[in-house]
């Protein structure tokens, strides 16, 4: 657990985009999902198929010795309001958060945190189109879902997890590969083509 | 002048946008002006006309103090590759860069980094809208103009820097109020309806 600025807890995160081992243990295997969809966006704008980026994790800063060229001596982890990723895709603005669970039987509701929602559904409200990668590490399977079907989910049903078994009928299971390793367009050009 | 974790030397920038002064002083407007903007931003926001964010300061962190409550000891600044704002006007992916200029007679182009050229020219490849705010200090007037008026600009003129007289031709002046701030939504609504 690590404390933020706000005084608020919360899961320990990812340091630094440059600094991620790329280890496939299931410890590791946030940062690996995020390695991969990070992959695949390079794939992706190489061929002009789509520009989508990864935030930068926010920061506050508190101190920075300028006489160190600019060394920033005491920041903190400020709560993530936003998501991973967002970019473009033919002109549509596209929103994705990516999520890895060791879970086996479902994925709980409370990896995303109230502002994501509110964050993703503002992003629908304005004609964007936002999703989710679910990874279910032990069951190696990795889907997307459209945002608006979870919220759905989160609204109507009880339970405060979304079964593994329901993410066939909720989204679509993405094809792991070499290059790109996770193949996700095809699934937002369906969406995209129908909205 | 600060140094990247990189190695390359670069103009010493904002800290933290939670500690942005509201100082009017020229000194600080290159901070007023972004805030301007993200007081607008809240403006659009609340009146579900559109979703345009901040994008947090890309921080490198070398070292955390966990002992501390996740406490960052040492972090560098990223050189920024991206933009300062992006978000969704209508369903469309929208991409902004503000800049401050003290300059009199022109805007130098140098304030703009290559990779943000390079990431500018790659939204406007995949459909996404593409702009520049540029606050003329010393006139108190503000622009809004498309990115490619800009890139073409770069391209086809000799000249590194572009006159202050050209910006009413290029893009449009904003209007300064009181909430918003800065109304630069319509501009991007013209450019939405004619592209």
């Amino acid at each position: 657990m690590i404390k933020y600025s706000n005084g608020k807890k919360y899961q320990k995160q990812k340091i630094s985009s440059n600094k991620v081992a790329f280890s496939f243990s299931s410890s590791n295997r946030g940062m690996a999902l995020e390695e991969d969809i990070i992959q695949s966006n390079e794939y992706y704008l190489h061929r002009n198929m789509a520009l989508i980026y990864k935030r930068p994790t926010p920061i506050q800063v508190v101190k920075v010795d300028y006489e160190k060229g600019a060394k920033i001596t005491e920041a903190y982890f400020s709560e993530k309001s936003a998501t991973d990723f967002n970019g473009v895709y033919k002109g549509r603005y596209v929103d994705i958060e990516a999520k890895s669970t060791h879970n086996k039987t479902s994925f709980p509701l409370s990896n995303i945190t109230s502002k994501q929602f509110d964050h993703l559904e503002q992003v629908i409200n304005q004609g964007g189109l936002a999703f989710f990668i679910v990874e279910f590490v032990k069951h190696q399977k990795t889907f997307i879902v459209e945002a608006k079907k979870v919220i759905e989910f989160r609204k109507n049903e009880e339970r405060k997890s979304i079964p593994f078994a329901q993410f066939e009928e909720l989204g679509k299971e993405i094809k792991r590969g070499f290059s790109p390793r996770l193949d996700y367009l095809p699934f937002i050009e369906e969406i995209n083509r129908n909205s």
